[in-house]
């Protein structure tokens, strides 16, 4: 009878306890509505400074760069006016108040996945979170991108006599199609969070995981011929190769450049490195040529696979389309490459010509 | 020289300007970081006392239960106790309150695409229109979901002599991926929200995702004995079609059903439909039988797939893979459809002797 007694006990106030919940409940509800709106009202002011604060910053640059250019400024005042403009900009740009500049519009592309929700990040350390987790994601790629492909290759000439079976390499497809997924969606991402990515490396990642989707539905075929029938993907895979160690020194290289940039106060900390020209000026000149000749083997590998489907070794509608896509993709790397390495050397143009002015001075 | 004029006099102050904006964003940063911490700190208060408020519903709940149970509470007090309660969960959890509850942890299949962006939405009008939009993508999906197969199936008999041609069904597979992969994803979104769905669901895409892509590595066999040797994409064609239908039933019932619930204040609004069962009780009886059938149909093809596999007329992996998974994900469907249905009757016969009680009282 205990039981019943202590529950006897506490039915005397329940009708009381009940209300105080409704009550609680009510004043919650307030609270938080309130809350609500006044940090709205809160950060609709702060994203009206922060956007202002942006466009005077840019209009005194314009400005200071045309008097420096019709030598009404003092050069060494116009350096000094230029840096303390430099940092003003790093504040606005990564600092607090970066969260209440307006990133770029979520495309059409997360939208497709995910639906309406926001994926704008508006505190600045779950930004930085985000980028660093995407640069390690990117180092685990590029192992991968390196290991997986070899491993095929190695166990093609060893164990399989020079006939590559169906199951792991349609594994590894699968495995691209997912991993160039995932690329295409982080970098979306980050472009909401107000990176500067070049939109091409995204589009570049959509033509890898159509060229992923149709390299699924390709028939591998085996022997007789296996050899010739399987050049395509063999060199395929030779060229996947060639990209995981170009994606390792990228990344190494992008990421000490990130970080030198940073430091300097020249980069967003959400900028993502720009492609494939990026580097340490000294490792440029290592990297450059890689990257040319592996965007030569990409577009060799498109010719050949055109060729074999025109010459009717292998006739499916896949090769075509692969070989186009990768001669494409080529021709895009390419121009972009070229089109980073031009604004690199402008910008190093321009960097020398006011210090040697200065030493001038 | 009325424009070097005018660049003159801009000189004049450009130095007063410049520390002007540098100010302005010292100011800036610090509004912003203020804003920041306060927001947070005040964030985390009524996130405790909203966690609290919802522990203290549900003792009060209990107790008032067992009150009843032992005869110590008046039955009509209880009832009228209930009510309140239910008051006070939906003020709280239907409320702005709602975005200070915790929602359910951002599992792997997030983080494996999306990386550690947050996408628990704190606005509970982005929260529902992410929810109408899952709806509204559900019905475009069923839509297809039955044109599709059907007209892949008509064209088979009217056009293609009996023999499906490999492109386009190979494009409706990379379809199935590509939906099966945002339902995925989406549902995940909701989850996080808050969203009660039930994680069969969830596995059941993660299943289906695998099942397209391994069915877009399986080869189409083309002439001669076309009919026999395509026997198992001729059945899945038409379980697709089937599933068209229900899920269109489905859809139609489910939504209804939540609006209903909606109304009598017993479902958040975030709760997805609970898989296959749902819909207003009387279209129950029409939606169930349908259900039990597909699933049915569903084990039926993957049996026969493992059949045609075993006796030798297509043995590729992929047949063997593809009928063990249906068979799985059908016995999973409907475990899980018995199941809502045993709570959801249990829930009735509840209501009904409340019900009786209280005409009895």
């Amino acid at each position: 009878m205990g039981d019943s007694a202590t529950l006897e006990q506490s039915a005397g106030n329940i009708d009381e306890q009940v209300s105080g919940v409704v009550e609680q409940a009510k004043e919650l509800q307030d609270a938080a509505s309130s809350h609500i709106s006044r940090t709205s009202v809160e950060e609709q002011a702060l994203r009206k400074s922060a956007l202002s604060l942006d466009s005077n910053i840019h209009r005194l640059r314009s400005l200071i760069d045309s008097l420096h250019r019709n030598k009404i400024l003092d050069p060494k005042l116009a350096d000094k006016l230029d840096e303390d403009l430099q940092r003003a900009r790093c504040i606005l740009v990564d600092g607090d108040a970066s969260s209440f500049l307006p990133g770029n519009a979520q495309g059409g592309f997360l939208r497709m996945f995910l639906g309406p929700i926001n994926v704008h990040a508006t505190r600045k350390d779950v930004q930085l979170k985000v980028k660093e987790e995407y640069n390690s994601y990117r180092d685990r790629t590029a192992l991968l991108f390196l290991l997986f492909p070899s491993t095929l290759l190695i166990l093609r000439s060893w164990i399989w006599d020079g006939c590559l079976p169906t199951f792991p390499v349609q594994l590894y497809q699968a495995w691209l199609l997912f991993l160039y997924t995932g690329l295409a969606l982080r970098e979306n991402i980050l472009r909401v969070n107000g990176s500067d990515i070049r939109p091409w490396w995204i589009y570049h990642h959509y033509c890898a995981m159509i060229m992923a989707l149709v390299s699924l539905t390709w028939e591998i075929k085996g022997q007789p011929n296996c050899a010739q029938k399987q050049r395509g993907v063999q060199l395929f895979l030779q060229w996947a190769m060639m990209q995981g160690v170009a994606m390792l020194l990228q990344n190494r290289y992008q990421r000490q450049r990130l970080y030198t940039r940073i430091a300097l106060g020249k980069a967003k900390r959400m900028d993502v490195v720009w492609g494939e020209t990026a580097g340490v000026d000294g490792q440029l000149w290592l990297l450059c040529p890689i990257l040319f000749i592996l965007q030569g083997f990409e577009a060799y590998v498109g010719l050949l696979l055109l060729k074999t489907a025109f010459v009717g070794v292998v006739s499916e509608w896949q090769v075509v389309f692969c070989g186009v896509l990768l001669v494409l993709m080529a021709v895009g790397n390419f121009a972009n490459t070229v089109q980073t390495l031009m604004v690199k050397s402008r910008f190093k143009a321009k960097m020398k010509r006011s210090k040697s002015k200065q030493e001038l001075n």
